[in-house]
């Protein structure tokens, strides 16, 4: 089978793509286990350090048809739909975000529905789609009122998911990612970089600025689960995602102090030192719209997994990607 | 003070339009009632028998920003945006729904913004929006799970009102429409068609077929309220719209067979017996997919109103527009 990764120069686009190729195989549209020959990483960068044979990078804009196609064609039974804007560039920059997050999904699907074999595509959503008057506890059932345009953008995303996959266009399946932490790599424009910055740089002896209050709550899940859970709801069958496409996935509800409590734990009052707090309302205010916590009933029952902890997600880091 | 109703010739538009023009002003961005100079409907067809000289009659293709900017323009005040394609033409022609009431709406957002005077924009959205498993009485935080292409395309409008609003482009305020009874006119390509159909036509002393089973529950507003609960939301001030921009409006939960008990007190068994039944499996599908019943605790909270009870709306119909 042919996969494809849009967004497969980022941090979480790579990652999947390692974590395919060691493992090699992933379940056709008939649950069938089944060899992946090609992997396809589309970018607008080329996706770095690749040297396995299955792998084709390609670079273009996905918001152009032509530039998809040389990654998307009949042959593709599964496309990881990653590539986005992120929060603070989207709330920056509209018609950026309204281009890529929305604009271009539409063209992924809109190719998927021209070449007519219905594959798997897995939406990467999130937190953000969730905003304004929020009850203590996200229930799976709570409706969304995003508060940045990357949330509403996101959550148009997973509107086309839903009716591409309901019209039989595609087999989708649409995951909310909690903020991811603890990422590698280098601070981005997400309003929630500092998230694993707090923690990554401190463990790589490097200063970082916290723009929050220290009672500011996250939900928060880690590049490995992420991954995993990724894989999973690709391989589940269809008719679990039928009713609703979109999942909440598992996070542990934390708030920045206790990450760096955890950071203690982990490293020492030494790593805690390099924190130093520069407050950002604007960075404020955005992750504060976001819910700290949901109740992820719908994902346990369908097998999805959490950390163990914020502390096991600080272990994570040091074992999978610690320069 | 310009304003803009887009489906002009519909006969929401066009109700609309003669209340306006009878009322003669709404209130502008400051809540000071203000005059109307000009009324302008633009529709894909003229809308007909206006002569009242405030009104401009514009023809053009909505999605066709050079058509829009003949009626929107530096001096529109207000837009009632209720150009659509209804939901059962929106299921059939899926592109067709898609251009209209998705990217159609962008463009007149997008006018809106480019000419930067951040008019107040009134978004007929709908009782559709909601579908999936859903409570016994829907709340106005339940999720929106939309089972038809015309239900995710209203979905996504709302979202585009709300992140268009926060941006201060525009002063959105969006009203999630129960299924209009007694509609006038000739039946359309609305799932909902019939819910007029089975009371207008019999009144008129002409047969009508009902394709769906007598213990289909429907969720009603009558023309003649709506309209009024449009002009409100309109006039309201804008801080109300600022957490949420969208309002499920009041409305009547009646069973079909409720509702033919109404035509029967108010015309007799004669009517009733205009009544063919002839099941249609994918009307009965769409409509079974939309909520019977919600709580409109914000909408009550806010003062808008439904009607007293579907014989009202059937009364309403006889006083307003039979022929």
């Amino acid at each position: 089978m042919n996969v494809l990764i849009t967004g497969g120069a980022g941090f979480l686009g790579q990652k999947l793509a390692r974590r395919l190729l060691e493992k090699g195989s992933l379940k056709n549209a008939d649950g069938v286990e089944t060899k992946i020959d090609r992997l396809f990483l589309f970018d607008i960068v080329p996706a770095p350090d690749f040297s396995d044979p299955r792998v084709t990078v390609v670079t273009g804009d996905i918001g152009n048809e032509s530039d998809l196609a040389r990654a998307l064609d009949a042959q593709t039974s599964s496309v990881f739909h990653l590539a986005a804007i992120v929060s603070s560039q989207a709330e920056a920059d509209f018609d950026l975000g309204m281009r890529i997050n929305v604009d271009a999904f539409r063209v992924v699907l809109e190719r998927c529905r021209r070449l007519g074999q219905r594959p798997k595509v897995l939406f990467a959503s999130s937190v953000a789609v969730y905003g304004g008057p929020l009850p203590a506890v996200v229930q799976d059932d709570t409706a969304l009122n995003p508060k940045s345009s990357y949330g509403i953008q996101k959550a148009i995303g997973e509107l086309m998911l839903s009716d591409f996959s309901r019209k039989g266009f595609i087999d989708g399946r649409g995951l909310r990612l909690p903020t991811i932490s603890v990422r590698p790599g280098k601070p981005n424009k997400a309003a929630s970089s500092f998230a694993s910055g707090i923690i990554r740089e401190p463990l790589n002896g490097e200063d970082t600025v916290c723009p929050v209050t220290p009672d500011t709550r996250l939900w928060l899940l880690s590049p490995r689960q992420v991954i995993e859970n990724m894989i999973w709801a690709h391989d589940l069958p269809s008719d679990g995602f039928e009713l609703n496409r979109m999942v909440n996935l598992p996070g542990v509800n934390v708030s920045v102090s206790e990450m760096i409590d955890a950071l203690r734990t982990v490293a020492g009052e030494a790593a805690v030192a390099h924190i130093r707090w520069e407050h950002d309302a604007t960075i404020q205010r955005i992750v504060g719209s976001w819910p700290a916590c949901w109740n992820p009933e719908r994902a346990l029952a369908m097998g999805f997994k959490g950390d163990a902890s914020f502390e096991a997600a600080v272990r994570a880091y040091l074992a999978d990607d610690k320069r």
